[in-house]
């Protein structure tokens, strides 16, 4: 499926895509994405990353895009695959799938100069391809995911991630938690927070009047009275009632129909309490083509839902509809802010 | 949608459909069911119930049946509405919605009276239409929920609930638990018993020769490695390691792709460690087909999906689909059964 792109307003700045890392499978998809015959926007987009590797790609994949240098303020020629060349890796076929010291260094200063880009207006936005935690802790970075570096290379402190795809959104209060300890992690700041970044993003970044915010319960049937637990009125319900100012906040909804509700239109984002309460339904439903958005940050951030894919880089077997929406996405995001600054 | 049967084989039995609370919307939903111009089961089915309310729920949707007693042995006369009346509940419109001690206990009659008929074998199965548990207490009964009533009258003491649908069947390890209870309930017996139970009736209700079970872990990413919670290294993977020699078991799998992975079709059942994570994907998947099948007990029981839905009862917007369903597959796991005794 190609996700057709829904905003009209043309980029008169690239989008930049870093390439991930790059034995994986984001030079594949990056390639395969640019060489779609409807690609909605060639011309509109710059890839920070290797040069050698991404023609070695075109060829294994026998594309005919070519890979041309591009350096801040040039224009773009429709037809090639520009890139800011941060490094000077060679394409070496048995590399694929092996990441390294080397690997991971230049993965990181694809982040950061795609930062910079952006910062310095020379860019609308950031798509980032798929990296990997072990690859940066093997280079020494500290993070454990690109969310939390562009968090520390843009001060920011407060964030979230969302989901999103045509059927569902969802925000994430507590991530990469044991489940034992996300019911102690819950607090009505955190909550609020989300909530407020939440309808923030509905209304800046996807354009809404009067967006609709479900909260999931942590509980089973919403803990049905405090009988099987007491978060929903301890701390969930009153987070809720401390946001009704701020439009249709609602909730906290038993966790095992809210996500149906949710996808069948009747709200524009639910906010999940944990991991897997948000991404089993969202991976259900948008496995393929399900994009990351950052929320919380001062630059436009989206990513491709899925990892480097180390098992299956350099077999020419990836899919890029998850890059694809995530670049319609964040075009989407500028075109939306754009407007919104303008009302 | 009308789900197609798909057994050949008739039954010399009737099925039991129970009526539910009296005033909730289970006479609604057999009335209708019945009166479908191609339902299946015609003429093999009687309702457990009172006499007068499916006579006046007839009326008042327009319908043409006759509803007619029965007694067991009777035959059945097809294009009719046979019911083993076990009170004399009169039809009144001011009801709907508002269950009292008298509904209450007529509605755990019904199931007393329909266990006793397939214990007695004048009938095949145990089809069972919504109770509330209010409604219960109002009366005395001890139960929180049918299963609880059902495994005290068949004297069983291990048993689980299986969901089931087209695309995904899940069998919980816990179910009506606060989360932060979850982790602490699970255990390696716990597991194994769920997944032989699971295998069990896969082949013999199913008609499957080598069902592929999948055991979801709790934690998010099944734990990194003990990074997030070690119970997949303490418990899950032990037990799944404790069933190899009953076939394809497979897990712990990350929890946010093993539902996706399994309603694609790579796996026939996938054991969920806590209700919203076994029943968020199941609802978004089959929230008006889905089936409740009691895994363990004695005799054959499936259960609608849903629940009295007091706030639509008596006006006539119930959906039969889920009764449809639950018919269907009490005749299916009927059918195989017999099937499985003769191979």
């Amino acid at each position: 499926m190609t996700i057709p792109r829904k905003s009209t307003q043309p980029l008169n700045i690239p989008l930049i895509l870093t390439m991930g890392c790059p034995v994986g499978i984001g030079p594949e998809i990056i390639i395969r994405y640019f060489s779609l015959p409807d690609c909605p926007f060639q011309g509109h987009m710059v890839v920070v990353g290797d040069v050698e590797i991404l023609r070695g790609v075109t060829r294994a994949l026998g594309g005919t895009l070519p890979v041309v240098p591009w350096s801040p303020g040039d224009t773009i020629q429709p037809g090639t695959v520009p890139v800011y060349p941060v490094s000077n890796l060679v394409y070496d076929e048995g590399r694929w799938g092996k990441p390294d010291t080397e690997t991971g260094k230049v993965m990181g200063q694809y982040i950061e100069r795609g930062v910079q880009l952006v910062e310095e207006n020379y860019a609308a936005a950031l798509v980032t391809c798929p990296i990997n935690k072990y690859s940066f802790h093997l280079a020494g970075y500290p993070f454990p995911g690109h969310t939390e570096m562009l968090a520390s290379l843009t001060g920011t402190e407060n964030y979230r991630m969302m989901m999103a795809g045509e059927k569902l959104r969802v925000v994430l209060v507590t991530i990469h938690e044991a489940l034992e300890k996300v019911p102690s992690l819950l607090s009505q700041k955190s909550i609020v927070d989300c909530i407020t970044m939440t309808i923030t993003s509905l209304k800046r970044d996807f354009g809404m009047h009067n967006p609709r915010v479900a909260i999931a319960a942590l509980n089973p049937h919403g803990g049905e009275g405090t009988m099987f637990g007491d978060q929903e009125e301890r701390i969930i319900g009153p987070a809720i009632q401390a946001c009704q100012h701020l439009g249709d906040i609602s909730g906290p909804w038993p966790p095992d129909t809210v996500f149906y509700q949710a996808a069948s239109g009747r709200y524009d984002a639910v906010i999940a309490m944990y991991h897997d309460q948000g991404l089993i339904p969202f991976k259900l439903l948008h496995f393929e083509n399900g994009v990351n958005v950052t929320l919380g940050l001062p630059l436009v951030r989206t990513s491709v839902d899925h990892g480097t894919a180390y098992d299956i880089a350099g077999r020419w077997q990836a899919d890029e509809q998850s890059l694809s929406a995530a670049v319609s996405m964040a075009a989407d995001i500028v075109s939306n802010r754009k407007k919104a600054m303008h009302r």
